[in-house]
């Protein structure tokens, strides 16, 4: 079976693994107190051109963003997302659970636009409502569009103007920077947004997700939230070892260049076999309008993902990553 | 420098990332839905000799407590737990972040009895308190003291008959099961409470701990809960890998008992040289009186916790862990 | 000026002042636990022909929503709403700030219905979502309108087969009770639904909601969560107080009915006159479509509420109460 | 029977009801946007000598207790409270329902000191603990006890060198001010503590407090978080009347004033007869130790309620209130 499932079916690099096993008789401080977590961190700052960020390693998504959504925030203020956005749609009510209120703008591809933005936040009038405080986007999105980076300026400013922070989840980060569609670069990245983090398992760690606060007002007391949220994990070095070893030299990007490429060569063929793409290829992630019988079909030879219909068709998520291969796509490309 | 700093300096056990290495081309699908942890829970089940309990593997300890305290809470209900409880001490209000009260008694030792607890109960006396609904053990507990089977089995039935849930801490319940002084064994343990976890993180895991569901009432939608909390990792098969590894021979026990045995040696040869135990000695962590000068002697070749005063004395704590070396005891009694 | 601008303009019912000066000499014990208390749910008892229900007097609307979505849950679960229903929509975030998510479901006149439910409840497939576990509706709807018994009846037993518990809204049930759009009498209601309140604030109290639990599972320790939720009085009495007199004799249903009556005139006059109504015509609450120009003009003689636009036409919400008088709305209607 | 319960078992001061009687065919706007609690406001303000506060009326003191301590609070951020203080003890879990933990001190009487608070400052060294924020008090406190002017400026120098709000409880603030223990007068207020509140329902009113916000940061947004909190009374203007009649002339003083000489007049009688107090007699709240066998004589001719053991004796709280006669008193002293 080829696997179009996701980028998280592997265990990891096997540069990671060789990298802890390189340290296993090592023993260090806790909680992320130790050296690892230190290298790691100026690792990325240096990527970034940035040193006046705080990071800080968190064990995975949910977690990164349970934290980007209630950091910072008083008990009044909201948060505002597209209605596809992960913190709405995937995360079990983990935001509300911190006892924020999601004020979701509907869109047609996973992205918000100053314009959209702008609409929602008039409806904020009087105290029959929330206090709009913050802003999420997810980049790539979950519908594997991506932000340029003009438009994410726009957000951006809009954002300051309106004293709403910007968060952006980055939980598939890697496969936006990698992307030909996208004009962000690592040193833009802490100039257009007050907190994102660095996915590490959709690409390549165990676990371990990498945030980065750009914004000062946020970087009081968040070792504290970290742990109330269940998110420092003791053996701290243990992510902090990951991430050093992803960062050391181009492992983070490397991987995900190689899921874009073949990414690309699938939706090219794809539409040259007469398929129509649900949303236009930008990453990693294929959403590819089906109908049942080719479903059925594909079924006998491939693992995907089905996320909804549009009218007689099935929209089809096939991902690929590190681990899926040229042949992998060659052969399902035979096949269907 | 001498290690006594805590059981959670290390990375792992060399088996488990072996194990982990073995498998390293394999493809399993996320959140817990794969082959190795279902095998770990069963595993466990067998160990337990128990099949009529759900097993899931956790991140780490805060997240397993917020997981053992929410689980089935109504919002008007509280859990009880001794004034040194880990969630009421060192979680950083992670539990009250979760919208539930934690009522406190004031315990010698860290445990709390029949006795204690019922004298508690009796304050829940009208609509101006919560409703005491579960009552939350560590075991062993923060100082190193561990329950005797009848003293359990006392609580539990007090809890029984007053509606209440029993929840036990069992970050270190390797360390209780292979002491001396406990009576306890596997196969009793899903008589003596509703829900336990038996910790990873402070025996010889990169993280992860393994929550076991005994009461029926407590086992509904369990997984959305988890993930809610931010606690269920994208790769899931990972933590159930190292689970499969601790269980599959008597990894779990192993470098418990090593511990506990190097801490028994360490603790008699303290008493030996006329040092006082804070606490009776039960597990791998010796809490012990010491003067400031020796305080200040002491931290010139090891490496340990201070955990506050009794009088002129500080008290000190001693961790051992697998990775203590008899070595390490000797040179340790030596120079003091 | 004639007031259209809502129905919790006044004080209160003369007789209801006067019922409190009769007593004013009186000592009661406090938080609720008074005779006069005692007889009003007595009072509410007989008028829905069911003993078997629980029954208490909260402040104000929104505590009474925060109690009728929070009683009972657990924290993995959710509430199901319209987009416009009142707790999503106008209560700034309160239900969220119990921990709460409100999924909802987008509707044309404020009314969930049967199919509208199962489809959304088919959503809730793994654990990626919230448990939905309950289902709230107002009635009258924040738009006016209002249900039937049998649509009614249709969503309580999906509710049933489903193990959801369907809260209603009754700020405005006296609204509902009187229209001559509704089928619903005081014996059907405790068969239709698992809690819903009878407002008073909106129906000539000076504050205060009854909150009736049909459902024996909601029952237990209520007093617990009123206390948390800052929702009971310390002079729980006056309360019982105004409730005992509204109960007494009609004067629940004359105001109302007197509103209904007005508001009757008023919408045959507008639809007479060709304006459009936005809902249709059910209850106190008239929705009617208005020019930019005719609004500017109205205002010189009126006060209401403008609620969004329908294209090129604004959305006037026109309210009547009983200190509506008949001359208000000849008044209005000529001068229009 | 002699009524020593409390002080909110009567309804209100006929002068209150009078006032509501003589407004009752006005029509008012809502939410506490009218004129009256403008009014109210202004009269209160002038009170304090204090142009620069924000002044909000809330339903009760477990919603002014709620807003008071959720106001302005980061989730990682804790409060400061008595053991014995009305937010830890007697509210039902209503704070951590906010998400906010309770950071608890031991007290002999109900009162923080600038060593205590220091003292327990000092405990919050590492990221497993909260942040400690803001600091509860009450005035007077559930004990009777009040503070003086000297012992509150200590506490609140304390807190704005550490970064902590103050937030002082007043239910019965106009206890305090007219006792004679207490050197505190309105001017005197604003300068003392960031929050606090006058309350209303434990003196003469059918229900409602006045929250004071006297810090700017905590202005912000204060009316979203009454709304959310259920705060929020749709008729807010019979809250603004009520408080408007109370601050007009005396009558807010004048019944505490009463209350307090009876009191008074109570305890030095106690004393006389050789009645110990459990607490330094300071207000209207008097707490004698009792024997088993003279509480059973005491409950023949008297309302009151026990509140615990003190070895032997059971601690009695008599209260008197503006109700409260002189004959009362004499017979009460008489017959004991």
């Amino acid at each position: 079976m080829i696997n179009f499932r996701n980028d998280y079916s592997d265990i990891c690099y096997s540069e990671i693994l060789d990298y802890i096993k390189e340290h296993l008789d090592e023993l260090n401080p806790g909680y992320g107190t130790d050296s690892h977590t230190k290298i790691a961190e100026n690792l990325i700052k240096e990527k970034l051109g940035d040193n006046d960020v705080d990071i800080y390693f968190i064990p995975g998504g949910t977690s990164a963003n349970i934290l980007g959504a209630s950091l910072g925030m008083r008990p009044e203020e909201s948060i505002i997302s597209a209605r596809t956005g992960h913190i709405e749609d995937q995360e079990a009510g983990a935001i509300e659970a911190c006892g924020i209120k999601i004020e979701t703008i509907k869109t047609k591809d996973g992205k918000l636009t100053k314009d959209k933005l702008q609409e929602k936040y008039k409806t904020f009038t009087n105290e029959h409502h929330t206090v709009a405080r913050k802003v999420y986007i997810s980049n790539t999105t979950e519908v594997g569009t991506l932000y340029k980076k003009g438009e994410l300026r726009e957000i951006y400013d809009f954002c300051r103007e309106n004293g709403l922070y910007l968060f952006m989840d980055g939980a598939r980060l890697a496969h936006a920077l990698v992307s030909k569609k996208s004009d962000i670069k690592f040193k833009d990245l802490t100039k257009l947004c007050d907190i994102f983090y660095f996915g590490g398992t959709k690409n390549g760690l165990m676990f371990g997700e990498a945030l980065v606060i750009v914004n000062d007002d946020l970087k009081r007391n968040f070792r504290n939230l970290q742990k109330q949220k269940g998110a420092m994990l003791a053996k701290g070095f243990v992510t902090g070892l990951m991430f050093e070893r992803l960062f050391m030299d181009d492992l983070y990007i490397k991987g995900a260049k190689k899921a874009y490429l073949l990414a690309e060569k699938l939706s090219t063929s794809l539409k040259d076999k007469g398929f129509d793409l649900a949303y236009e290829f930008s990453s990693n992630q294929v959403f590819v309008k089906v109908s049942d019988k080719d479903v059925e079909k594909w079924e006998k030879f491939a693992i995907f993902e089905s996320c909804g219909k549009d009218n007689d068709y099935n929209i089809v998520r096939l991902v690929t990553s590190y681990k899926t291969s040229k042949e992998d796509i060659e052969k399902f490309i035979e096949n269907i």
